[in-house]
């Protein structure tokens, strides 16, 4: 049974273009969230997007918001915004507990740096996004807005979800592997995944390759929650900060871009093939020259460079979350899910010595996109392996799934590499979200921003059943 | 009145020297535990070196280790080693408060990675030692063992001061701006600040330039303990782990040195440039070349990219650490002391411009470091500005002073290029230490060890009165 999905007529949520109204008291940050309130009152108990919701304190936020518009005094471009966290970071209203049995009850009462900054600017903090236990594989209660019997993807299933199902124009997800751009493309909404530490990430530093970033309906309020972060918190220690115009970075055709295929291409099904073609006809009728291994041989550099990136992301982040995964378990008693541990015990059995070399890969593949990259204006692919894979638990006395929210094989790439990533909602397959997405170098968040807007703006999208 | 320090027969504690009898059955950890006990109880109450001592969980560690040696089986070289944590580091079996009012009662019972590391490697955790709050400028009770009207240095005071009253052969420091070589170059100990990253710190990763080093009585110690953590928990997220030598690398004679001035030495008092100087004359006797700002137009340029570290250093760790302070603030309601918050507010002052024009002014002297020390075999300073100042507490109705722990000033050039450092004690002034520091490229910890192994077996100290 085919989803609910038509990308050429489903329309997002957005915010931005309701900011003229609240100036001139149309309508009202307060009003906004009750809207979204609403929806959620209706859509929650299928979708399950959250882990916690503070009405009161979030009422009262956008009354303070609505007071600073009747002022004529708004304190950003996102004042009034609602916004949901991932409930991976602090926020201090509401639990802490990353979907983890050993982290009930966890309540910091803190902000995370993001969650300080997006305060500053006036957003309406009002829900906890359900993640995957940890930001790892095992999921939470999500469904896909699109078909329940579907995963939204992970581990920011909830901040995905919660978008595509107008509860919210805005949430802050998190990426290791591929846990903001995966869901992203599952559940159609335009995300960015930004520049290896140009968000500051808080307490959440832990591993060397996540970053925080953003989920929304549009690319303006895509980018101008992203901005106003950046501006407040900076990036993470040591790391240039995003940057770029306050406004959305307007639209920029591509001259040139690279195909990338990914270790994720060989095992995709034929209609995401054929979604992706059609894409790729659309790029070359529009004047747009196509680079891939095919036909330039360092791209097929660049292929081979993240040819393992599977495996190399698994071994730096399992190395690099041990040691705090397994004071949890040890404080708690355990607490873990059967999957986490087994990704611990795996982790474990890594040496310092295997951790460097995989570093040293990761090195190595950041050189050859260094270089190569610089031919093209970014690179190009699906941003998940086909539509959202079915998801109904694990099945008793069988082994558990390896992948309950999907594969996220097309971001390990874009993970290892440091690089900024858009996620361009425009395929669709069987009625279910298939995200492209457009991979640039490092601080170029900007400009894959402008030609993510160039591509909703200009081509049509595509819907193969 | 001088103090008691004559680097020319002051003996150090050390450890590796009792493995044998240990093996023979001769001595045990739990008597040469049980001899540092002692010496606690007589010095502590001057010194003050400790926040919290678990005699029982140490005691019952000793047995285990000296069970270990009897069984023929110790699990590393340090086996059965006391060692002291500097109270930032979280240590399950007592409270890390940081000096820190607000942090009273704080008692996360986890090991930091550097703990756990040491532990697996079956060292001795037995104390706690005095930091200056939040590891910043605000000092603890501790006192100078050579003089108790001095300060130890800071922010490691109770490490190095420990150490150097034979409290214990070893302890963990830790250094963002000169907390490790400081007070090793205040209290006569020789210790290790290693490359940016090269020692796992755990859940101390919020600031980009931090390390966890090792203070101990002699080179051997001070080796084995770093490379024993490192084998074991790596470096931090993302780096390179300390590697080299399981035994401490075998002395080298330096055959060119650059010496620096950096900003401390204009007003460095006239005894110790007497003392460096004759220093230097031994080691030019020794036939070593010595390039400096005057006999070398590239050391010049190295002078010049670090004539303002005390200043970038400041405002790019400040900026990294406002944002977990203002928490702590917020969440407790105060219990910072007035010094500590004058920096948090000028720190706020700063904008996300600020701390990345800072944070590129680093990686420009990170440049020319990287060019111009291939120079030479290492770079020599000075470790600390002369002795220990004296400290008795900020005078009632006077500013607060601005540095009771002593100037960094011969510290940030070394902090700020992530260069490894090990402190040399063989200098003294009127009867207290003046250390001098050996500075190396990134990863070269080993061999800054093998050169200062050569100098303390080669060289004469020398005491100016």
């Amino acid at each position: 049974m085919p989803g609910t999905y038509d990308p050429r007529t489903f329309k997002q949520l957005t915010f931005h273009d309701a900011v003229a109204s609240f100036r001139e008291g149309a309508d009202t940050p307060r009003d906004y969230l009750e809207r979204c309130l609403a929806t959620i009152d209706e859509r929650e108990p299928v979708v399950q997007a959250f882990a916690n919701l503070n009405r009161e304190t979030a009422r009262a936020a956008a009354d303070a918001s609505t007071k600073r518009y009747k002022d004529g005094d708004p304190l950003s471009s996102i004042d009034g915004m609602p916004i949901g966290i991932k409930d991976l970071l602090e926020t201090r209203e509401m639990p802490t507990e990353m979907n983890c049995e050993a982290l009930k009850g966890n309540f910091p009462k803190r902000d995370n740096a993001a969650v300080w900054a997006l305060r500053q600017a006036g957003a309406v903090i009002f829900g906890k996004t359900v993640t995957a236990e940890l930001g790892g594989a095992h999921p939470g209660p999500t469904t896909n807005p699109f078909d329940q019997a579907r995963t939204p993807g992970g581990s920011s299933s909830g901040s995905a979800a919660a978008v595509a199902a107008h509860m919210m124009p805005a949430a802050i997800g998190s990426q290791v592997g591929g846990s903001i751009i995966r869901p992203s493309g599952f559940c159609g909404n335009v995300s960015l995944k930004p520049t290896q530490g140009a968000i500051n990430r808080g307490e959440r530093m832990a591993t060397s390759m996540s970053t925080h970033g953003v989920h929304a309906g549009c690319i303006e309020d895509m980018w101008q929650a992203s901005i106003e972060i950046a501006r407040r918190a900076g990036g993470d220690r040591g790391c240039m900060a995003l940057s770029g115009p306050l406004a959305a970075p307007l639209p920029i055709k591509p001259q040139r871009l690279i195909v990338l295929e990914t270790e994720g291409w060989g095992a995709l099904d034929e209609k995401s093939k054929q979604a992706f073609a059609a894409f790729r006809e659309q790029l070359v009728a529009a004047g747009i020259e196509l680079l891939d291994r095919r036909n330039d041989p360092e791209v097929e550099l660049i292929e081979q460079a993240i040819s393992e990136a599977t495996a190399i992301c698994a071994d730096i982040t399992g190395w690099e979350n041990r040691w705090y995964q397994r004071n949890i378990v040890e404080e708690k008693g355990g607490g873990l899910s059967a999957r986490a541990m087994a990704t611990l015990e795996k982790a474990e059995a890594l040496t310092p010595a295997d951790y460097q070399a995989r570093l040293l890969e990761r090195t190595k593949a950041q050189a050859v996109h260094g270089q190569v990259a610089r031919k093209a204006d970014a690179m190009i692919s699906l941003s998940c392996p086909g539509p959202a894979p079915i998801w109904a638990g694990d099945k008793p006395g069988e082994p558990r799934a390896a992948r309950p929210t999907g594969n996220a094989v097309f971001n390990y790439p874009s993970s290892m590499l440091f690089a900024p990533v858009v996620n361009v909602p425009i395929l669709a397959v069987d009625g279910l979200p298939v995200g492209v997405q457009l991979i640039g170098q490092k601080h170029e968040d900007a400009r894959m921003t402008s030609l993510a807007r160039w591509m909703l703006k200009t081509l049509e999208p595509v819907a193969i059943a």
